[in-house]
């Protein structure tokens, strides 16, 4: 006779079994699926959406979450079966509280809202989009009135993204770390030092950028016998379990550190999917904690490893080699620069390790401001640019380098944007714990180790699931919750050596 | 309000769906899944393999399936509409025969026996195999019983793979094939012709057969924009829609031939199913009649057009050039008689057009007898390897070469063998049939033109989806039914001609 549980924790691999279908059936729709096959493909994943909404709202699954619940609530369970109650009854609940009706309308709305949104972008004109958002804006007030939040509407859609974290800690956090970055990125434009990117530029073979992206992945702890790394027009990573983990990156003929970095970002997502307890498919505790999280392990891969010096210490030589005669010219500490330069510029993704969270905080601001209904939605271009020219002093020339550029909005994302600041907090937060834990890190990197990175990163972040919230990992972890002075001294220590502070 | 018909319809392409998912999970693991996925996939195939099961015998789908089988008895539908009904009923009428219990036990014991006959094949030791066997047999006959049958038990079987066949017509048109082919494949021993198989072997570039693959796919009439060419251990084609039908093959460097043909081959079966109504999706009027019927489409272009001397004379200058300098001294007559070399062996896969169904006919046989109850499991290698001697005169070694060397019975497909003879047969009648309607068919193929036999048998064939049954289809495209002969005429004119008979 099965208990309540463990017909519940069944259940919830049976869920996860058509998530992970859906998962590998959009991998194949970004990576290989011929043309044609589009329209086929959006009905399949949308049948199997049905098929997935049904299992988590039937009674049968509510009746054995309740149950569960009972149980956990009475000490019947163990830690670890109560923290996966604790997170599946969380959304649950969230779900439980919005109508059929309303999610379908928003599925409907945001479903037309982001093929607007590529229109107006490609014609430079937010006017087009603006009514969708507007509309999207007011359903997400709604969404928030329904959930429910204790301060701000915004705390209930920061909540999906980034579970436990409320407003006003992110807006704290977001707002030492814009006291650090604005004088700092003054100091930087006022130093007489010129970095150039031109080393990174040139005629950079296809087949070997891959040969050694693979290389670069594999020499960190990618098990590309549990993953595979491919070609899509943006990277991203998927994983159908930790078993099979995948990634890509995209190739740039003319420079070669954008490949790299989208391996190194990629890998990272990926190392910790690998990681997770695969003992645990279908349940919170083999789930990532939240996306800053998330963000954190990619973050930290691509910047504070990826983009340090003791990494091209040890993959610059190889690099050369590889790409022969290209960087013959070039020494390791002009190569290191040159991927570090800092440039204020218009396109988030394309930010450098100083001026990107700038970007995120910017849209942090709108969107809680539209959320907190102090904004409105005609008013974005203005006073997006009017942002731009605050914080990174530039002006923005149309809508499609300015308010239009991210997707997030358009598919009612609004609460993801905060995550990617998160990421780059917590990564630096964590990485200085791992060098408390590790004093020859820089040395290991510099011979091409990162065994004890990883070691670290899987003890103390990957193997936990969803077991803690984030806070509490970082407590775990690093002995203090979110702390933006881990960032701060990462980058005054890195960029004041390179321009000279 | 919708018809009884229309919501069947719906739940049809529900099903569609899975099983479209399921194709497409499938061919992943067998292209590009990492090895460690091999476990978690097999688990979420299995557990889709459940939710299919599921939905086809809910009380929802059976009662909506009898009141549109009333429906259609009442004649209150289409023909078409009557047609799907009378195709779904078909095969749940038979899955309903068979218990639960019955089907569960017999995926375990194929399911083990596969793992099995895999050690029993590389061990070359049939006796390590014969006891699953054994049982599989006995679990094949209680199927035949419990689905019930006409003449022979076999019937139950043959009637999954080719609908509406019987053993005793099967019997008869093989019957006639080996009396024509036991005597022709003697007359090419006793030729003084010697053909050799020298020209096609040699050092191909393995890039540069995937190029001409491609291109070969492409101009006989494959849509790449609906389909792609990859790679895995033994050639296959799936379908998840006619919008979205995929191909593979394998490379040899040191054989030119098994590639292309593989890529013939496949391309016939994908050119099939991007014919299908893709209107019709989920229904039987999308599906492809039979296996025999899938078959001949594969063979015809992969032996009547793609070893045929027209097809050669369009692309041999093209192949010389790719693979240049390996043709110079190798005459398009001399290629042209090394690619249909005849010449008895072991392996059914490997072999020529002539003696394959010699290999089909002494499965049929072998099977058919064993169902029947005729022969016992542990005389297989004793009557295969007679056998083997009576139709090709050739002294098996060992098991491997011989009753090992096919997948189908480990899995339980009994009944299956005998399609693909079919499938030669029937391509030889169509291919006479298409050739009527297009005289200078021969002429068209040297020019690399293929579409007028790609329209014939999109508008005689593939349009068609099960409307007709392959019999009655074989009428309605060219006039008659199953008829050998159409395959005996182009074997002796063919091979007379090669081996100046």
């Amino acid at each position: 006779m099965k208990t309540t549980f463990s017909t519940l924790h069944q259940k919830l691999t049976d869920i996860a079994q058509l998530k992970s279908a859906m998962a590998a059936l959009n991998w194949d729709k970004d990576v290989f699926m011929p043309p044609k096959g589009s329209g086929p493909r959006a009905a399949m994943l949308s049948y199997l959406a049905g098929e997935l909404h049904e299992k988590v709202v039937s009674k049968e699954f509510l009746d054995l979450l309740r149950e569960s619940k009972a149980a956990a609530d009475a000490g019947g369970l163990t830690h670890g079966e109560s923290a996966i109650v604790r997170e599946v009854w969380r959304d649950v609940s969230r779900e439980e509280k919005l109508p059929v009706e309303f999610v379908k309308e928003l599925a409907q709305v945001t479903s037309e809202a982001y093929l607007v949104w590529v229109d107006a972008r490609q014609k430079k004109d937010f006017k087009i989009f603006a009514p969708y958002l507007t509309k999207i804006v007011a359903m997400k007030r709604r969404e928030a009135e329904l959930v429910g939040f204790a301060q701000s509407p915004y705390d209930a859609l920061l909540d999906t993204f980034e579970p436990y974290a409320t407003t006003a800690e992110i807006a704290a956090a977001l707002g030492d770390l814009r006291n650090f970055l604005t004088p700092f990125l003054a100091k930087i434009k006022r130093s007489k030092v010129r970095v150039q990117r031109d080393a990174i530029t040139g005629d950079f073979d296809i087949e070997k950028q891959k040969t050694f992206c693979a290389m670069v992945a594999k020499r960190i702890g990618y098990d590309f016998d549990a993953g595979r790394l491919d070609v899509s027009a943006h990277p991203f990573s998927t994983s159908f379990h930790p078993h099979d983990a995948r990634i890509t990156t995209r190739y740039n003929r003319e420079e070669i550190i954008e490949s790299i970095s989208g391996v190194t970002h990629e890998t990272g997502h990926a190392l910790y999917e690998q990681g997770l307890p695969a003992e645990q498919f279908g349940t919170p505790l083999g789930e990532a904690v939240s996306l800053g999280i998330h963000e954190s392990q990619s973050r930290m891969w691509e910047n504070l490893v990826g983009r340090s010096r003791a990494f091209w210490t040890y993959f610059y030589p190889l690099l050369r080699n590889e790409f022969a005669p290209a960087f013959a010219e070039v020494s390791l500490e002009t190569f290191y620069r040159a991927i570090n330069a800092v440039e204020p510029s218009f396109i988030r993704v394309e930010a450098d390790e100083v001026t990107y969270n700038l970007h995120v905080i910017l849209r942090f601001e709108i969107e809680r401001a539209m959320i907190e209904g102090e904004i409105d939605v005609e008013d974005l271009p203005r006073i997006w640019n009017a942002k731009m020219k605050e914080s990174l002093g530039l002006d923005v020339p149309d809508d499609s380098l300015g308010v239009l550029q991210d997707v997030h909005w358009s598919f009612g994302g609004i609460g993801y944007f905060p995550t990617y600041s998160l990421g780059n907090l917590y990564s630096a937060q964590f990485f200085a714990a791992a060098r408390r834990a590790l004093p020859s890190l820089d040395d290991e990197m510099a011979r091409g180790d990162f065994g004890g990175l990883l070691r670290w990163l899987r003890q103390n972040i990957h193997v936990h699931g969803k077991f803690y919230s984030a806070q509490e990992l970082a407590k775990h972890a690093t002995g203090e919750k979110l702390n933006s002075k881990y960032f701060s001294e990462y980058i005054t220590k890195k960029y004041s050596e390179i321009y000279e502070l």
